[in-house]
């Protein structure tokens, strides 16, 4: 695109959404810049702040020819929400579309503005003793979080973004602008197509998010968290059965941390207390929410060491150790793995879930395989062992010397090496909750057949007929 | 078509699936007549038994141009799955395909062939303690509970049946027959479009289902049922509220029942034990499971004895009444309630839903509104109040004579005034769990806007371009 052109465009754009809601480079670097990766360089930024603007820039857009990249909050790990390097697209920035438009305690619902921080929704629904509960390291905005579809580490009790949406609201990339609009909140309709599903998990290129209703849940009236020592990960599973064949509902978290993962975390975050004699090959996080409360005799301590009474007995107990004790405090171990891997040398990041039953046989191997090829990495996994999820993440340690080019290769090996074993002999997938974006959309292309890819196109043509929406190509 | 060449597509069939997977009229009756509404006639009847016939089928009816309507159980109340009167559409009844292919008790997920009765899967968990919770009166085939997207009684706590599919697999009417298969069964994949959402609540008008891969729930360890007595029906949200926010997880029904539905179940139930010494204005039964076992001092009469505490308080207490017995009776009362109106005359049902705050509102004004108009017929509404749903059904009595224009003109008249009612004043939807046949197909086109409308019908020329398949037009 020529100057003068890019200069008409952010004139022409100024008069739709006004001169203030329009940043161009080479103040635009926020905005150009992914959380973990894509950086980019944008045309200019536009911020709407109604539906109707919204719409006026895509007719815009679409009469033009101009492509456009929707934002959130930025917090997105796999480049969905960050231009490419063209100059060409303009990112439609949502921060300005932000609030609850309404919150209905009764019905446990709220329909917020799509650029609505999660912090946001959930400091409004507090003084209910309602949550959004998926919960996350990040604080994305509501629309991100529909278009990623986030999972979160109380997906085993609350499900996904996808189970808990009532209501969308989206513009489509057409000559119209159309607006598809269902708000209602309905927990039972079945009237027809559901279409706002298309919306979820694809990254924003079928259409622009406005506005979503959510449901919310109580707040659990006592929560109480332990870490769990197990002879070994094998029997994680068995475990985790138990868990729930004796505290069911209550479960809402079960996450698993590596050996080398928590010493990650101990050793870069100092005032992290220690809570282990000594650390272990794998422990789990469980975390148990009930509304029953402390005063009706509700005690889930004792229930928690009722449910666990038999992982001890026997001739080898498949629980070594039972630790209770502040939730916080073992959060805020299973938080600080990220950064701790981040301080400990480059991580080599792999979002990755298969059927839960799974998950040790494919620790076993990918292990193995790793150590095998790379004997010099370091294997620092965590994640959400009771939902089958698993953040097999590697690390370069930061001693050890490396070129950008080798770098780059052992990545790129690591990478076939690492999703091959999990989809062709585990049944998993190579992106559990962070979505597809142009960090990971040739493994996409590696494994989606080409049945799906071709509906994925044609699905693309109904709702952006131009292609000009996204920096996805799901065809 | 003429019988010649009905002559020549029977013995084609016949080539494809065998002489004896082959129905002609008259034998075809049983599948030619649905179970509430729906009477047709069919070319004839296929009884596929694998994925590679129906591709066969498929492939030859678009080759020919031959309409087609795919068939579970036969249990569906909008007429989906019966065929028209042309006499030109094959029913491709799935009875045959039926069966568990696996069943992996610690994933808690199930494989089964579409055809499969959600009482052979039942039956296939009980032995681990597991059950698919979508609790309805019929038994209906998974696939139809797919295309049907079925909600039930205990959707409050276990959703419908979208939040319990993991994976699917289906035959889309194209040239190829396209097979489309998903079946990994993962709660978390976030790595593309999620294209099975599709094919959930859309009654078989986007394709063929053949397979799904389930989740299963493990069976409660104890189970309370209470029938509450209100003080009038518009305290009930707030009881709701009281149950949510102390019962919280264990809370896994909450039907209502007006007096005219309890009357009715009673009078044409005499071994029904009436528990309730005068039968109130509106009556709720709630059911609590929970995992937590009695050994662990778990007692759920006490839980809901405190729970309930607070509404028995203070000058106008919200609660009359608690009832606890066993569940079986309670349930059976609630059970007893179709069968009780359709002895009680002519039914003219409903099957609404709305936010659920607001149904006392609506059932004061939609009763109000039907005494005025029609002061004959009785209003006998019972449903799912915990989610919003209500069975709005009114009887025209036995006993009062009726001609059948006459009657077909009240049914016409009434329901443009509940749906209208439900949809523009109190924002809920005309079909919450029965979905869209051609007995309701009218009202989608009432209520869809041009723009959902015209996405359906796009959506519909991917799937299936030549329009074969199903017997709803969703454009």
């Amino acid at each position: 695109m020529t100057a003068v052109l890019a200069e008409r465009v952010a004139r022409d754009l100024a008069d739709i959404v006004g001169a203030k809601a329009l940043i161009v480079p080479p103040d635009t670097a926020e905005f150009d810049r992914g959380y973990r990766y894509g950086a980019g360089q944008s045309l200019c930024v536009v911020r709407p702040r109604t539906v109707e603007e919204i719409r006026s820039l895509v007719r815009y857009c679409v009469g033009e020819g101009i492509r456009l990249l929707t934002q959130g909050a930025n917090t997105g790990l796999v480049g969905a929400s960050s231009p490419d390097s063209s100059g060409e697209q303009i990112v439609l920035s949502l921060d300005r579309m932000s609030g609850l438009e309404d919150l209905d305690p009764l019905d446990r619902t709220a329909t917020v503005l799509s650029g609505t921080r999660l912090s946001v929704v959930n400091a409004a629904a507090a003084p209910y003793n309602l949550v959004f509960p998926i919960d996350l390291g990040a604080d994305p905005s509501i629309g991100g979080m529909v278009a990623t579809n986030t999972g979160g580490a109380r997906l085993l009790r609350f499900g996904d973004v996808q189970r808990n949406l009532l209501g969308l609201e989206v513009v489509l990339v057409d000559e119209q602008a159309t607006l598809l609009t269902d708000l209602r909140g309905l927990r039972k309709d079945n009237s027809g197509v559901d279409w706002k599903q298309l919306f979820v998990g694809t990254g924003g290129a079928y259409g622009i998010i406005t506005r979503a209703r959510i449901e919310l849940h109580r707040q659990p009236q006592q929560t109480l968290a332990a870490l769990l020592v197990p002879r070994d990960h094998a029997v994680v599973p068995a475990i985790v059965d138990r868990l729930e064949a004796t505290l069911g509902e209550a479960l809402s978290a079960c996450e698993g941390m590596s050996r080398n993962a928590l010493f990650a975390a101990f050793k870069h975050h100092p005032s992290l207390r220690n809570p282990f004699d000594e650390i272990p090959d794998y422990a789990l996080l469980i975390e148990l929410g009930t509304s029953f409360p402390a005063e009706a005799g509700i005690d889930l301590e004792a229930l928690l060491a009722f449910a666990l009474g038999p992982c001890f007995e026997g001739d080898s107990p498949i629980l070594r150790d039972t630790l209770i004790g502040r939730g916080e405090e073992f959060w805020a171990i299973r938080h600080a793995i990220s950064d701790g891997l981040k301080r400990s040398g480059a991580v080599i990041a792999f979002d990755v879930a298969m059927p839960r039953s799974r998950l040790p046989q494919f620790r076993d191997v990918a292990n193995k395989v790793v150590a095998s090829a790379y004997p010099f990495l370091q294997v620092c996994d965590f994640g959400h062992c009771g939902d089958g999820g698993d953040h097999f993440n590697i690390v370069w340690p930061a001693d050890l010397p490396r070129t950008g080019s080798e770098y780059a290769g052992v990545v790129e090996a690591l990478q076939e090496l690492i999703y091959d074993l999990v989809v062709h002999e585990f049944g998993g997938t190579f992106s559990a909750e962070h979505g597809v974006g142009p960090h990971n959309l040739r493994f996409y292309q590696r494994y989606t057949s080409p049945g799906e890819r071709a509906l994925a196109g044609r699905l693309k043509s109904i709702f952006d007929p131009k292609g000009l929406v996204g920096n996805v190509d799901f065809h």
